[in-house]
């Protein structure tokens, strides 16, 4: 548990890195919303905010005065317990407030918190409740990339993002089959310091044994199986992936564009040739299954990946797993609308293990359970196989 | 027909007055699109732009050179025949252009044509494209208020445009029935002046005596077929109206809001309390045959409308008529693109009549025929009595 | 006006003829609706019953005994004024009543209104409401065949109805194009035979000079604009037809067929090679409107076609017009429920004038007007130039 | 393994119990398919018999002559690798192959087949086909069952199946908890006799201590569930299970109607009085969530189903699992065709155990995995509870 000092400035430096990843983007970069997965950036800054605001100014300090009573309408995204709120596909259709009003929005709250933080004892439970928010303000700080990316990427005119962003770190070392022994192993989050509530209960499992690869599958061995038909043999895919990927003439990952028979992709940094050593990236779970079965391999499931993460190197790519996004042994939804944080997402989406280029540092540990719906591919995500 | 000097201040006047119209709003409002019927400001000042480039400075200039090849795929509309452009669908999702970059390609072009019409002397035919180009621009200026009220009026803050536009003037005189004898009329565009290519073709019609009101029905005398249950009795709509208004749960005009007991109208100036006496805006044709039935009239046809046109006031509200567009007899489509100008929409739309408030000074005119698909309510839409 | 006695032949040969229409079903093809715009033939047989048991028998007859109480519930229409009806998309999904059981319910309700013509003196009013009845069901004769072609036709086995039935009468003359004189015409139906609200209101219009050719468009003619790469020229068609088109991936009439490089068109005898003299059927409005643009031709309007009927032969299809469906002046819906006729339907539809050669005998005149959505081809339909 | 006799009688009782099944149908109700989940049961009769002819008498047997060369298009479900197949949304549409055909296609299929049992020595590889094919058939058994409920329960006259199906056995004993102690557990299909492949591969995991219900669920205390506001109450739901049940403005489970205040429900017997005490049956897994939530208990996974199954009585109803549906470790697909049959549907469905009223004699076992997306009520399905 961080001290109310760390926290603030855990909390300052949060806010401050929000605002620095949207340094770099037009007025305009702010308003748009080209799929319902994403939300626009401006979105993304006043929701972090108005979380603070709901959660612990509100509530917990006496004789504040909301910015905008307002706010939290726009604002709110998925806590159905407090109050109306605008519908999510309908983020992108809202001019107003402005990214002036937000970005001031934001300071007024970034001050009010840093003056609360400064000059009151804070309880453990409200200390708790920014820590959280600190951590919700950080993931969506891994959104913003990736929705940024997701705007600027199906543009037709590909505008760069900055030209600093790294997304293809090259794994330059050699494959190997990482064995672990049969077994019963534990599992979930063991220390004092932060987590969701979906890590928690530290609990027995057994596994088999089996095989994990020291290396994520990279565009070169990809490029492979799309030349070997992997997008048109059948057999290779779920029904529902074969579904997909024919109702959404999908042949190949998200951003890659051939251009005069080469393969490009869309970076940050602007349209590139693809490196061909570079982890794979921007693939859907059912892609990911159809590779592995391709290589008469599979995922692991999220307890083989957490059981093996020692023994490689992980962080540059979202890894799906085999694991359906599910409880573990008792776990328990916290009282009122914090409750609503994680459980509720908990059918039809798939563990994805590890963290990308786009996690804010700090943010994510080897028992970070992320999940997404298995046909989704804006994020950084990527595969590594086991047998 | 315009001289080469008149239709120079006639170009200047034009593009000086899309850019007042969008002199109110801020950056934001530029991008957005709501819904497919609309679109974002910034491409209404980019696709009129790019007309001009397209038909005129392209073509016809030696030497030109284009503000930006990339602009004609971004501000391509519907000319099908002239290469690709973006799904209309897709408007609202691109934040670049910026709206910064689509000022400067307007002034670009506004030079260039500029020069073009100071400095050369130009054939009839390129003399007619351009202008062609400027009522494409005015109509275009319609569209931009339109599309702003939309945007504006259907964000949750419901923020004023200007506090100066007046859409809702009062008609001060009592109602009448202008008397209209049987006999054979002449209808169509008579002078030299400029028309659409669907006004074309003088020709003649045989009308049925009929009668046809002074006034356009008022919000008051709508609130009685409201309030009479108008909305729920199925005799009085087409199958198709009611179907519709039954999925949309319709209940009352667009922008209309019952706000503690009493009815609100979102107007350009923010929100408002309804002008009984104004006349009713925002309606569908379904809406005003609805209204008509229940009155036990009916809407004029267009003909009906031009042959009375004379003895009434109109100009407020574009008047739904019973009239679906199709050609008159010897309707001719233009050759090429410009052909695609109106002849293609000829199939599931209603004639509209008259013009409206926000319809751009000397734009409309007795024989203007302006259309809709018989759904749409986000123009100044309204409705006179005949019998 | 018929006779009573006359209209008792009338009913029973209606009656009849419904049943002879299904004699070569199996049980199986009564069931099914396999898109929205058809019904299953059981349908049909019961919804003809139940406007005479509704309209007549119920209302009109002392002591009446319904067959059934759920059948007014089951075989309802579009008639919303007169209580629930199973939505129409549902129709296929009744395997009750059974086949057995819609012809007792015919039997008992032929049997009823037999009775009651022979045995009762009955008012003008009544007379007219049956013999409104009758034309109905012949009506729904012409569905029974096109909706029994659908069912058929789109099977993958493409089973025969029969082989009897004649679809493709040749028009062995040569094509002459007829010249109306421009002048003042009379329209609406004139004499005191049946016919429907929407033909009432005799009254004058205006025609200009034309020609109108004396021969339907033909299989072979239809196939010149297909090589000519008719579908594929955006110039030709409306923008909804082209949409349309496309969407639906539409390269040909409905029900034609290329095997191995020669046309094959699916008739009530089977599939059988294309006849290339034979009147072009099964075509969109959009069809006919771009084959039309394509020769640099027109559609007639209703108006046109109905002043010059009398010098060419018509019959073997039902004719696009360029007239959308608009009430004639002075059109006045029923009282009641039968006031929702025709009227309710009067947006969006294109007229078509003639008949077909599913049209029952004595059902068609001069001044029927026809009506279907543009996109719709299941009805024999086809085309005639004008210019 | 059965015996080559064992399996002629096992064929052949099965063959026959289908039939039975059908037998209290009128032809009708054997060709309609009101929506996509359930098919007609005519299809699910040709497609168990295509089965045979495909993968038995097709490959296996020499001059084995097809009944018909077409039937295969028409019979092909989900085994994309054997070529063409009509569309699933559409079997509901195909009025022919007629009933009569099906059951001679049936009869010439099940004489070959038995004649092949009885006069050939069949390969242990054959002999493993057949029985899958048996099962097969008794999967579509349950099927046939839960289709015809569909087809019967969603016709506004509530015809009955039968007057003998008893779908409420009541559970006349008190509710126990069970608990099992925590530790590892094998898992998985032991003996020799047949299971599917995802019944495969004995394996071991580790469980926590648990308490399982001895009874399911029943109809009353689903009832106070549902006065108590559970439908109403966001914060007992999964996110997609709140928009599923707003969306379809579901409020009670399937087949329940609330007549006067009172609840019925529609049995295959036809609409009865809810019988409070039967186990509650025809929920979605979201409502067996959201009742376990209000309860503050849980849904078992399939693993402690498995491990303490043998402590109280199933079958009457298909329990929803927590467990999503996933490959057991060293999971393998068959080769070719038949390798279509499990694995392709292991994502985003949940794992359902025990078996209902429905289900075959001999069809179900311990480690049977039944599996369907949760939203989906036509089976049998209820729930245990957990803690």
């Amino acid at each position: 548990m961080m001290s109310q000092q760390e926290l603030l400035e855990f909390f300052n430096e949060t806010r401050a890195k929000s605002e620095r990843i949207c340094s770099f983007l037009e007025t305009e970069d702010y308003v748009v919303q080209p799929i319902v997965d994403i939300s626009p950036p401006k979105w993304h800054l006043g929701h972090t905010t108005w979380f603070f605001e709901e959660f612990v100014l509100k509530d917990h300090q006496e004789n504040y005065r909301l910015f905008d009573k307002n706010s939290a309408y726009v604002f709110n995204s998925y806590y159905e317990s407090v109050g109306d709120k605008v519908v999510r596909t309908n983020r992108g259709n809202l001019s107003r407030p402005t990214v002036a009003w937000v970005y001031d929005y934001r300071t007024y709250v970034t001050k009010a918190m840093d003056k609360v933080l400064k000059e009151e004892e804070l309880s453990e439970k409200l200390l708790g409740i920014i820590e959280i928010g600190c951590h919700h303000e950080k993931q969506h700080q891994e959104l913003l990339l990736t929705d940024i990316k997701y705007i600027l990427g199906n543009n037709p005119l590909f505008p760069e993002y900055n030209d600093q962003f790294r997304e293809n770190p090259i794994q330059d070392f050699k494959r190997e089959w990482i064995n672990i022994a049969e077994g019963v192993y534990e599992f979930g989050h063991k220390s004092d310091d932060f987590c969701y509530d979906n890590e928690l209960g530290k609990h027995k499992r057994y596994l088999n044994e089996y095989q994990i690869s020291n290396k994520l599958v990279t565009n070169r061995e990809y490029i492979e199986f799309m030349e070997a038909g992997g997008y048109e043999d059948v057999l290779l895919w779920h029904a529902e992936g074969w579904d997909w990927i024919n109702e959404n003439k999908i042949k190949s990952p998200s951003y890659w564009h051939n251009i005069n028979g080469s393969w490009n992709q869309y970076t940050l940094n602007g349209l590139e040739e693809l490196v061909p050593d570079a982890p794979l990236s921007h693939i859907s779970y059912y892609e990911a299954f159809a590779y592995a079965q391709w290589k008469g391999m599979r995922l692991p499931t999220e307890f083989e990946w957490e059981a093996a993460q020692n023994y490689f190197k992980w962080g540059s790519r979202w890894e799906w797993t085999e694991s359906a996004y599910s409880p573990y042994p008792g776990f328990k939804t916290a009282e009122g609308a914090l409750g609503e944080y994680n459980g509720k997402f908990m059918v039809n989406q798939k563990v994805l293990r590890g963290g990308s280029v786009a996690t804010s540092r700090n943010h994510t540990r080897p028992t970070y359970r992320n999940f997404f719906h298995p046909n989704l591919r804006w994020q950084f995500t990527g595969l590594r196989l086991a047998k």
